[in-house]
């Protein structure tokens, strides 16, 4: 039994299915035929996740940008301008960085997230920002409206279980190499600590093609929109790991669906201190932003 | 020594390099730091590939769209009614299956062939069908205007060159197991025999997810369009695996820049004799393509 | 109905089993409940693959040694007398090489073939050498005791059912984008057409670990082994790509199970036209057979 | 500046490297051209992890072996009895189990510490168990004499800076969807904070073939063991996912110079909480250890 949605749900498996239940505070009974039953869309229809003002799942394709880490004051307050100018909806930036090597820059940490918030609030942003840790989770409050866990904790069930306990949206990452039933397994252990404010996000899986950073996943991104009533969006820049491919697989996963598309700002890329191959300057985000206006257009949502 | 594009090319690789080269008879000479130097687009502009009277390569997103396998006359005519009708540009269809079981429908051969040229005529498409085999190839003279080599035979080297020495244009799809540079590699064949009337076609490849058939690999096209002259499309049918994504799969091609994509279509899916699970029905086509042209348009290309 | 060893077969899959065949020329009915009758191991004990005077598929753990590719007759003589010497029981030789860039040496053709079987008969190995293109086939008649059918072939169809259709015993090289069961597939297409001397040969497939040159599937190999009567290989030369790997993955191989396994040996591997990067010196070689029969005998077989 | 080894270690990269150091504290310099140059064998020879009395990285291939989860007293007592009888010098159970499913069991916590430090005690072997958040870390003192990372933490950053602060030996599993050098990081955290006792396990990586669980990574195994001076394994019991295929991957393990391997057994398999497939029974273990010996005197190495 969960609570979830303002709704008390018992969880049935087809077989185990509680018929009986008569209690009048639980409002719904979720049966399923899937492993991930509250994550589902058998029982429910799209649920919209607002971050602040702004509401993802809906008719609007959200656009978070900002920089891969928070290197400055003057770093995050013009990305966030910028971006905000350019018409994105969220700033992101990393704060607590996972890094792959012990001798790469780890990232600002509570100070990157006063930073973050500082640069949000000027522009008028709500703010995303990865938290790799569960004690660092009082750190966040207040400083950021939406908590992102990323693809090298995919399956860091603790840090699950921990972030489905806060009120806070998450935006859930599939790790690189996780298939997408583990991935809505993975939202699943969110929910069912309570917590329903969940988006889902492709950033590309490990094959054998090497020419791109990461292989993105447009297919099982649309697998995952068509198995669960959460938003499902994706972070092309991952994937794409050099900048001349970021726009044409921002507009590929806006085309085939995604709610959320996540892209790195950086006022001036070849000096970032980390994912420098992959961010856009200003100039070309804000091109970025046109065409996706337009795409999004065609297929008849909104930016 | 090649002679491509009207043009008598020497290979220069950097370090062997003949600036000496005076005869007059030699056009061009291709210098390259790339394995594949007819392919690569360090020395050429887009190249434009037609066939019949459609152009491959330019402002116009190029529809593909048939059944996988001919299975009748009746079959095939009225699909090519109705692909012509929702605005396709090309008809493909199967005559020669590559099937992975022996004990599967392998295609009607020479006699599909036939039936494909004369729905092709009827419904004023030009036709594309896939070879197997070298010692087939007297059978397609006349009755097909573009050549496919089949994933599985993306490495058939044997199969390459025959094919490399004959006019018709060639669309080449990606081994499922293949790099976007062997891809360019095996097209290095069909150029390096004489024939550049050549697009490439990515079409999945093999990964650990299995929710799709295979994986729509998007970034590895924009990657092969950014290192060719050569158009570059997808087929969105066969990573897809089932109906339901292939709307999705395709506009997501489109949005990243195909320059063709392949739609299956088949009057009664649910009978087909091959890949049921994934050929669009003509209802489920016509919706494609309205979608898929408001697309276009929004990037700036025609349908 | 297929001739096999001796039987006329009668394919029934378990809803159209034919109970009723009373035809006594009959002599066994294929009942299946794996898409590759003919090759699963649900209706015939392991199978004897003989070639030449050596049997594969038996307590002997057969090596199958000898350069990448034929280059002149001192190479091919030199080594085929060490690789007798050292214990090999096949040599093995390419004289068409399937190469994936057309600028890479292509082998000696049918003057290779001549090379390899003076240099076996010399020795007294029996020949393997791999056919890529049908129209070839009568040029290995009476040169070559085993033909290989290589990674880039194994779906090639129409190559697979021209040589189910000659008697000579064929080494089937598993594809590196395909699954166990579409490399059994690739089996049964010789088989159905009665040739079932076939010995299958895992040799490395596509994963996102770039640090060995394909990744050697040694579960894949156990799980074909499980599922089929032919004899079962490997060719840990291609996977490791780099000679320093060689001698760990032959010994996994074997202690795997594997019944045979291949390895790339050269006069002198820096100066190689192909692969050289991966080929044994005669010393490494004659260490490694060491190795090999120490661990053989180890788990009661013979080299 | 790390301590590490006894030593006092000053990283130096090529282009920056100290050689004014003239502190007489500090004991070595590690120049390096890897990434991770503390676990890099550039500088050190191989190193020898000791668990309670049992060495590795030796001579000997160290067998660690227990249920996938500790379930309760006499099965974990029994089966330690087990193993220890059969020559296993390791007891291993999971007692924090991270589960891809929330509903899965997730492990008996500290409770299962204590049982498997009593079955430990009784058989006479150390014990492995794996930690999955830091906060727990408290909970393992005294009760275990190795930590297992496991693979779903090899990039939980966190758990491994902190893990790393603590003097106990680790094994350290790669991540399904890790390269060979990122697996190697995340052992230079381990190392970077201090703690040089680390064994790192490969474990199967995740691949297009779905025949087997994961694809057990022998030749990924093989360069970790010539990049570094830490030991190496495998766990062939995850790979594998049916018991069928158990045997021949852990010889294939020991065979390619596994210093450990990790079998897991239970009483009765069938009725195990988790993994219930590919955990083998007593008599298969006696059976295998019995194996596996033989193959290790066959290569020079004791078990």
């Amino acid at each position: 039994e969960v609570s979830l949605y303002g709704m008390s749900l018992i969880l049935a498996w087809p077989d185990e299915y509680a018929a009986k239940v008569s209690d009048q505070s639980v409002v719904s009974k979720v049966k399923t035929t899937k492993p991930y039953p509250l994550a589902s869309n058998e029982w429910k229809e799209k649920t919209l996740v607002e971050v602040g003002n702004v509401e993802i799942g809906g008719k609007r394709v959200v656009v978070a940008a900002g920089p891969c880490a928070v290197e400055d004051e003057q770093q995050v307050v013009e990305t966030a301008q910028a971006v905000k100018r350019a018409g994105a909806a969220l700033f992101r930036g990393g704060a607590y960085k996972p890094r792959t090597s012990p001798y790469s820059f780890q990232g600002l940490g509570e100070e990157g997230l006063k930073l973050l918030r500082r640069a949000g609030d000027e522009a008028g942003l709500p703010v995303v920002s990865e938290v790799v840790d569960p004690r660092d989770l009082p750190a966040f409050k207040g400083k950021t409206d939406m908590l992102q866990i990323g693809a090298r904790n995919a399956q860091n069930f603790q840090l699950l279980k921990d972030v489905g306990r806060i009120g806070l949206p998450v935006l859930l990452k599939r790790g690189m190499g996780n298939t997408v039933e583990e991935w809505l397994l993975s939202a699943e252990y969110l929910l069912s600590e309570g917590n329903g404010r969940v988006v889902l996000c492709e950033r590309g899986i490990r094959t054998f093609e090497r020419s791109t950073r990461f292989t993105l996943d447009v297919g099982g991104m649309v697998v995952a929109r068509q198995s669960t009533h959460l938003p499902v969006g994706a972070d092309p820049s991952h994937p794409a790991g050099r900048r001349e491919l970021v726009h044409a697989l921002t507009l590929a996963a806006v085309a085939a669906g995604a709610d959320l598309v996540i892209v790195e700002v950086h006022p001036n890329p070849e000096r970032a201190k980390s994912d420098s191959e992959q961010q856009l300057t200003f100039d070309s985000f804000r091109l970025l932003m046109n065409r996706v206006t337009a795409l999004a257009k065609a297929i008849g949502r909104d930016i």
